[in-house]
C-alpha cells in the first residue's frame, strides 16, 4: 500500500543505513587499524549496495510513483518528503543500472590513479580518468536536465538547488575584482603585519583545550559530539545527537587546529540543532553543501577573525597557552592573526584568497562541460590562471591540478559551494548586525544571542529549505557578494594600517 | 540453487553483518557521545531484525535443508561451513518466532532492572525477571535438548560444546579442594609478601607505553588493533585484521591496566591469527568461549605471574616509569605482584581465588536448572557459599548476587568458560614447556617461540575446531586441573615463601 507511512518508513531503513556508512566512514579516517582496509571496502559495498536497494529499488519507485500521482494521502510532511525523496531518486534512478555501476568503478579507480599520480607527480597518469569521469557526466547530464540552460548548471544545481552559470558569473566577477583591487591595495599601501609569534610551540593539549572550549562557548555540545585526530579534517554527523569533529595538529602552528575546530565546530552545530522532526528523513534532506559551509566558514572567519571576538577571547586563549604568548600585546597578536599571503594549495588558503581558487576552478569546469575544452588543456589553463589572479608560479602538478580529490570523486559543480559559503557567512553576519551587539555579546562571555539567532534563521531548518530560501527569509535578500567584500575591507584595512 | 556458493554467500552476509554490529558495539563503549544512545538503539535493532532474517529466515533453512538431505555438492570446508550454520540456526531456529522476540524482550527489560536494582541495591526489583528468563530458558531447553543429560547440560554445551554436568562436578570438586588447601596453607604457614608499592601514582602515558609495548613483544599487532579507554575492558574484533582492547585506567594501581591490557591482547592475539580462510565464515564460527579465554588468560597469568617473564620484563617497565619504582628489588616487585586475597567482586579476584567464584555461580545455576530451587532463595545460597569457601561475609546484594550482567542477558551456563580458561591455559603451558625454554625466550627478548606455538596449535583453528579437540591434540590429554594448581602451588610457595 502506498501511504505516507510506508513512504516514512522506507526512508527511515535508507537514512539507518547512512548512520551505519557515516560511522564506518569516520572510523575509517580517525584510526581504524592499517590493514583492516580490505574487509572494510566489503562492508562498505554492502552498504552501498544496500541503500541503493532501499534509495531505487522496485519498492521506492512503486511507492514514488504511487504517491505522485495521487496526493490526497500526503500530509504537508508527507509531501515535502515526497519532493525530496523523488529529488534523490533522480540522482542515480535516471541513470540505467548498469552505466551507474560502471560509473561508480571508474570512481574508485580513478581516486587510485589520482593518489599513484600525486605520488609520481604527473598529471598524465590521472588524465584518462578525468576523460572517463567526464565522458560519463556528459552522458548523464541530458537524462538529469530539466529546465537548466547549460549543462555546467545541471552539475551546479546537484549541489545547489536553484543555482546557475549566469548567477556564479556575476557574482563571481565582483568577487574576483572586489578581492584583486583589495589585494592590490594592501600591497602597495599596507603595512604587513609580524606573524612570527604564530610558530611558537603550543602542545597539542593546550590547543585542544582552548580550542573545544571556545567552540563550546560557541554552542557546539560536547555531549552530542567529540573530537578526534584525523589527516584530513571532517565533520561526520551520524545523527543529531553524534555530530563527530576531527582535525589535524601542528604544535608549531596552533592557527591551523585552532581555526580548524572552529570551522568544523560550526559544521557540528548545524547538524546538532536541525529539527527533530526531520530524524527520519535525514537520508533524503541533506544540509546543502553551501549552506553547511556558511556555518563553518561564519565560526572561522565571521567569528575566528573578528577583532571583537578575539578581544574577549585572547586573554583566555594567553591564559591555556600561558606563558607562551605573554609578551604579544593584542594588536600584534590580532594583526598577525589575520595576516594574508597567497597559496598554491587551497585548503591552507586565507579568507581573503580562499574564493580566488575557486573562481579558478569554477572557470575550468565550466569550460569543461560548456566548451568542451580538451582535458590535456587543463594543466597549462591551471597555471596561466593561477599566475593571473594569485600571482602564483605553478611549479608542478602536485602544487598544481592535483592538489584536489574532488574530479576523482565525480564532483564537478562543487566546488562553488565553497565560496558561496563564505558570502552566505558575510550576508548573515550583516543581517545579524542589525538586532545584535557582537561587542557586547563577545565581552558578556555568553554567546547565547549568536547561537539562537543562527539555530532558529538557520540550522532548524536542515535539508528542508532550500539555501536561496534560507537566505532571502533571514536576510530578506538574494545572494549579495559586497557584504562580504566589507567584512574583507573592514578586517585587512585595520591589521594592515590602510590610509583611511 | 542449493550450491556450495550459496550457502558461503549467505554466510558472509551474516559475517558482514556481524561486523557491523561489532563496530557500532565498540563504538558504544568506547565515546559514542552520551546522548546518542536513542539512535544507536535503533541501529542496533536494524542490525539484529537484519540479522535474524540472514540467519534464520526462508532462504537459509531452504539452503539447511537441501544441503544437509543431499551433501555431494559440498566439498570438506563446505561440510564443516553447513554443519557450523546448522548449529547457529537451531540455537535460536528452533524457538518460535514469537517467543524468540518475547524473550528477547524481557532480556532487554531485564538488563534495565537489574540496573535499577543495583542502584537501589536490592534484589528483589531484579527477581521477577530473573524468574521469567528462567522461566523462558526451561521451556526452551527440551527444544534445544539432543542427548545431553539434564537441563543445565543443555545451556553448558551452547557455550562449551561437548561439556557436562557430570565432567565439571568432578573438575570443580579437584580444584575447589586443591584451592582451599592452598589458602590454608598460604595462611598458616606463608609469609604475606608487602604489596604497597602497587599503590605508588604512575601516569596513564606511561602505563600505555610500557603495558602496549609489552603487549606487542608478546605479539599483539597494532596494525590490526588499537587500545582505547573504556569503563569494563574488552576486545572486539571485527575481523582477523581489526581486533580492538580497550582498557581502564587507575593511576595508583599501574597493575589493574597492565594485566587488564595483556589479558584483552591475548583475545586480539587469538582474533588476529585466525586462518585466512575462516573470514568469510567467522559469523558461525564464533571461537568458543573457554579457548579464547585461555588465550587471554595465558597473557594475564601464565605470562603476566610468571617470575621468568618479570625478570626480563621488570627492568623495562621500571625504565618506563622510572623513578617510580628504582628503590623496589625485583624480590620485593614479584612477591607483592602476586599477592593473593579473597575479595567479594569476582572481576577484581586474583588468579588463586577466582574460580572459586566460578564455581559459586555454576552451582547455584545446577541448582536453578537442575534442581529446580526457587529463585527467591539465590541470594541465601550466594551468601552462604561465599562464606564457606572464600571466607567472606557479603554485607548486601551490589556486592553479591547483583555484581554480574550475565543472568539479566539470559546468560546462564557462561560463567564455567571462564574456570575453563584457567585451566586450558596452564595446560597448554605445560605442554610447552616441554619444548620451549620460557626462561632463555624471555632472556633474549624475542618472544617469537610462545607466539609461534600458540598460533599453530590454537590460533589459526579459530572457531573450526571445538575446543575439547583442541586441547586434545595441542596437549595429547583431555582437561585435566592439576595442572593449574601445580603453577599456582609453585607460584604462591615462592612468593609466600612456603617451607619446601
Amino acid at each position: 500500500m502506498a501511504t505516507q507511512q510506508a513512504l516514512l518508513d522506507s526512508i527511515k531503513e535508507q537514512t539507518i543505513l547512512s548512520e551505519i556508512s557515516a560511522l564506518s566512514g569516520w572510523d575509517a579516517l580517525t584510526g581504524m587499524p592499517k590493514d583492516a582496509g580490505h574487509f572494510r571496502a566489503d562492508v562498505d559495498a554492502y552498504l552501498a549496495e544496500k541503500t541503493f536497494q532501499v534509495a531505487t529499488g522496485p519498492q521506492r519507485q512503486q511507492l514514488l510513483e504511487a504517491l505522485s500521482a495521487d496526493k490526497s494521502a500526503l500530509d504537508d510532511f508527507g509531501q515535502l518528503v515526497l519532493a525530496k525523496a523523488q529529488k534523490d531518486f533522480d540522482v542515480t534512478g535516471k541513470i540505467p543500472e548498469k552505466d551507474y555501476i560502471d560509473f561508480q568503478r571508474t570512481l574508485s579507480e580513478a581516486q587510485d590513479y589520482w593518489a599513484q599520480a600525486r605520488e609520481a607527480n604527473d598529471y598524465t597518469i590521472f588524465q584518462p580518468y578525468v576523460e572517463k569521469i567526464i565522458a560519463y557526466l556528459k552522458q548523464f547530464i541530458p537524462l538529469w536536465q530539466t529546465d537548466e540552460a547549460t549543462p555546467y548548471d545541471v552539475l551546479l544545481n546537484q549541489y545547489e538547488p536553484g543555482l546557475s552559470v549566469a548567477k556564479l558569473d556575476a557574482v563571481f566577477d565582483e568577487l574576483k575584482t572586489g578581492i584583486m583591487a583589495l589585494r592590490h591595495r594592501l600591497e602597495t599601501l599596507g603595512t604587513e603585519p609580524d606573524g612570527t609569534f604564530l610558530s611558537r610551540q603550543v602542545s597539542k593539549d593546550k590547543q585542544r583545550e582552548y580550542a573545544l572550549a571556545a567552540s563550546q562557548r560557541l554552542g557546539y555540545d560536547m555531549n552530542k559530539g567529540r573530537l578526534d585526530d584525523t589527516i584530513h579534517p571532517f565533520m561526520e554527523a551520524l545523527n543529531r545527537d553524534d555530530a563527530r569533529i576531527t582535525t589535524r595538529w601542528d604544535e608549531h602552528n596552533f592557527q591551523m587546529a585552532v581555526l580548524g575546530i572552529f570551522h568544523e565546530a560550526g559544521h557540528g552545530l548545524f547538524e546538532q540543532n536541525v529539527a527533530s522532526k526531520y530524524d527520519a528523513v535525514r537520508a533524503v534532506m541533506p544540509i546543502s553543501m553551501s549552506i553547511h559551509e556558511s556555518q563553518s566558514l561564519f565560526n572561522e572567519v565571521m567569528v575566528g577573525r573578528s577583532k571583537a571576538f578575539w578581544q574577549a577571547e585572547y586573554p583566555k586563549m594567553q591564559a591555556v597557552f600561558a606563558p607562551t604568548f605573554d609578551d604579544i600585546s593584542f594588536e600584534t597578536f590580532y594583526n598577525g592573526w589575520i595576516k594574508t599571503e597567497a597559496t598554491l594549495i587551497r585548503t591552507e588558503a586565507d579568507p581573503l584568497t580562499y574564493p580566488l581558487h575557486i573562481i579558478i576552478r569554477y572557470e575550468i569546469e565550466k569550460a569543461i562541460f560548456n566548451d568542451n575544452v580538451p582535458v590535456a588543456e587543463l594543466p597549462q589553463l591551471w597555471r596561466d590562471k593561477y599566475q593571473e589572479y594569485l600571482g602564483l608560479t605553478v611549479p608542478d602538478d602536485l602544487t598544481g591540478i592535483l592538489q584536489d580529490i574532488h574530479w576523482a570523486g565525480g564532483s564537478f559543480g562543487y566546488f562553488p559551494s565553497y565560496a558561496l559559503g563564505h558570502l552566505y557567512a558575510a550576508q548573515f553576519m550583516a543581517t545579524m548586525q542589525k538586532t545584535l551587539d557582537f561587542e557586547q555579546i563577545y565581552a558578556s562571555g555568553d554567546y547565547t544571542p549568536i547561537f539562537e539567532w543562527r539555530k532558529q534563521h538557520i540550522w532548524q531548518h536542515g535539508g528542508a529549505v532550500d539555501p536561496g530560501d534560507i537566505l532571502m527569509a533571514a536576510t530578506g535578500e538574494g545572494l549579495n557578494p559586497q557584504y562580504w567584500l566589507t567584512v574583507m575591507n573592514d578586517l585587512y584595512a585595520t591589521a594592515y594600517q590602510l590610509p583611511k
